[in-house]
């Protein structure tokens, strides 16, 4: 089976907004076994909108659209795709009460408009919206299955994760499960030659790897008659490739990096803290991103200047003169001074040239990320890429930060 | 005229990466004055591709694509354009020397395949790559202009910009122009509400807003046979608008609040630092993210938790436990210790509930912004809508305290 995306919406257009929603449903679809072929983005247009319904309706097995569902006149997808497959609107009392109960949680008045939100195709299976007001659905027609959904990103996708992927699900005797291995360390060219044998002799489940900015995961897909089964089926593969990639695998069905340091942090009651040069708060900007981290991450220092490293952890003057402020030396002091001023159990440090100007000493890309826990300091030396940009460098030393916690928490060799 | 952007790439419809080139070129067509009516996208597949150019062809006046460019055998744009328009290919020796040169300039190694990028449509009008290999190129065939240009967005927008968006003006023989007003602190709403009936009275040069996720921005664009005529004619208007909206205007052009923030620091020799509660980072994050940030930027900490405001910047104990962490008393003293501390003009402090969850003493969305010039500490509080998630109170609160800085800079009232 094969699925087209349709994003409804003007905004997209114009360049106001970028199609989050299409990324994030295709990882869903292909998590299913179900072939993307096309992505097509439309505005609030019903003839356009009919003229991209009719094309998809030719190729897809699957079409879901996304946006054009709010009370406003402009939304129009609803209405739209009802009329080209040939079906008629009703009004949904439970859709209406749920959007009543909405206003209410948020004691925000309720519009006609919204009440208009209501209506969805004869036939359908209503998907109602736990965190906004349109309800979305799902219908088979003229050969063709449809899913309708909300534009806001985070409707959207709670949306697809609590009544879309069932449905999808539902038309395959077999159900479809995926997990995702998470690597950090090793580039996508590595993995696949690492892998590229074994990947082709998988059938049922199948392995494939997929790069991020600055990490690589591998997706594992079974179709089963059950997630048991499907787990089953799943956790020798997922054995194997562990223990074939050794300690780069941070997590499976982890959400990112930060979020594993933090588990760890957590389960083993330690705390840590970070002084930041050329990442500048990033770190610890990434940490808080995940809500808790308090409870982990005592805090953090952003020392650009040299003149901060001194006042804010006292890092020593003669050091910064003669080694320079990007120095495995000064790496050192910054983690073992941050983690002595804030009492954490471990203390991150990172200085380097992030570009795009050299210090006129190192090469762009040149990075000392540090750990200190107490008893010893740890330092890895990192020569990026020079041809990265600024933000990947800094995403990058960031991460191999938060690795090296990562690996000392989980007794692996701290640096290789 | 319209235009249809089609970005082929299978990355793209497995969800690896999301579709930034589609929004970057809608604004850039759209400053143009140039209607984007669909965006595709399709994967390596020279079938579907063509079916997607046919019926593009069919319905628009302009196609550019983007992606599809690179040196391996699945990357095959340029042959199935230039097949879908009844064109040959022929190889252009100033490509291959632009690519020779790039390798040179990397101390990287050139194979054949690299080669057979200089391949491209007779009669086109080629883009030398400036920051990759793969050329691109415009051409006129079949009642269609087509844009051929590379996926990476940093070589995507450079060519676009270099010789794209060249190409597009001379289709009319007037030029299109346009600028962009940055303001900070007025919703969209509102800015819509004061503005509607003169923009519905204007035509050349025409105004319209879009909405940032934090902010509004207004863009002004003029047809006319020069840019400085142009200038000429949107000048009146940029001043018209910037009387009304007053000091929420925060620049012209400019590309961040955060960038204008900047620029006036260095401007005046002037330096600030910032004490970071919710925000975790993310004002240092943000203003590290410019490149010679440290002249004006002398540092910043995260103060997570009472203990690190109480150690890293000796913020009073009994105050955090009297008034709570999360009060207009804390945020005064997070600006002048930070300030104090690291001997900078100006001290930035912020302190609120994030969320999810509350501190069980404030709504979500309180947040306190202060700023401290050794004379006076300014706080405001800000009562952000608990419908927000994490992500947008944390972006937003970082605004209002560069916003309020921005204010003192330029000797407007810092709050209102």
């Amino acid at each position: 089976m094969n699925a087209e995306i349709i994003s409804v919406g003007t905004e997209l257009l114009l360049g106001n907004i970028v199609n989050t929603n299409a990324r994030d449903l295709s990882v869903m679809l292909s998590e299913l076994g179900i072939n993307v072929y096309w992505h097509s983005v439309v505005g609030d247009n019903p003839e356009r909108l009919t003229e991209t319904l009719r094309t998809a309706k030719a190729r897809a097995d699957i079409i879901i659209t996304t946006g054009g569902l709010g009370p406003t006149c402009d939304d129009l997808t609803k209405q739209t795709v009802a009329r080209a497959f040939g079906l008629e609107l009703y009004f949904d009392e439970r859709a209406e009460r749920e959007i009543e109960d909405f206003f209410r949680r948020g004691s925000l008045i309720m519009t006609e408009n919204n009440r208009q939100q209501a209506y969805l195709p004869v036939g359908c299976t209503p998907f109602y919206n736990t965190c906004g007001t349109a309800p979305g659905c799902a219908f088979f027609a003229q050969g063709t299955h449809v899913l309708i959904l909300p534009g806001p990103p985070k409707e959207c996708l709670a949306m697809m994760r609590c009544g879309g992927l069932d449905y999808l699900r539902s038309l395959s005797g077999e159900q479809i499960y995926s997990r995702n291995i998470h690597l950090f360390g090793l580039g996508e060219s590595y993995v696949e030659s690492l892998l590229r044998e074994r990947m082709n002799t998988l059938e049922n489940p199948t392995l494939a790897p997929y790069a991020r900015e600055v990490e690589v995961r591998l997706r594992v897909t079974a179709k089963a008659s059950s997630r048991e089964a499907a787990e089953e089926m799943m956790a020798p593969v997922i054995d194997e490739v562990c223990r074939k990639l050794g300690d780069c695998v941070y997590g499976v069905d982890t959400d990112t990096l930060e979020n594993t340091v933090l588990g760890l942090l957590s389960a083993q009651g330690k705390t840590v803290s970070a002084a930041e040069s050329c990442t500048g708060g990033l770190i610890a900007k990434r940490v808080t991103d995940l809500p808790g981290a308090s409870s982990v991450f005592l805090g953090g220092v952003t020392v650009y200047t040299n003149e901060a490293k001194r006042l804010l952890l006292g890092v020593d003057a003669d050091t910064l003169r003669e080694k320079s402020a990007v120095s495995r030396e000064v790496a050192v002091q910054l983690a073992e001074k941050v983690r002595g001023k804030l009492g954490s159990d471990f203390g991150l440090g990172v200085t380097g040239v992030a570009g795009p100007d050299s210090d006129g000493i190192h090469a762009v890309g040149t990075v000392f990320v540090s750990l200190a826990d107490g008893e010893r300091t740890y330092v890895r030396e990192l020569r990026l890429s020079p041809q990265y940009d600024r933000g990947k460098i800094r995403n990058l030393a960031a991460s191999h930060a938060l690795d090296m916690l990562r690996r000392r928490l989980t007794n692996l060799p701290v640096v290789k």
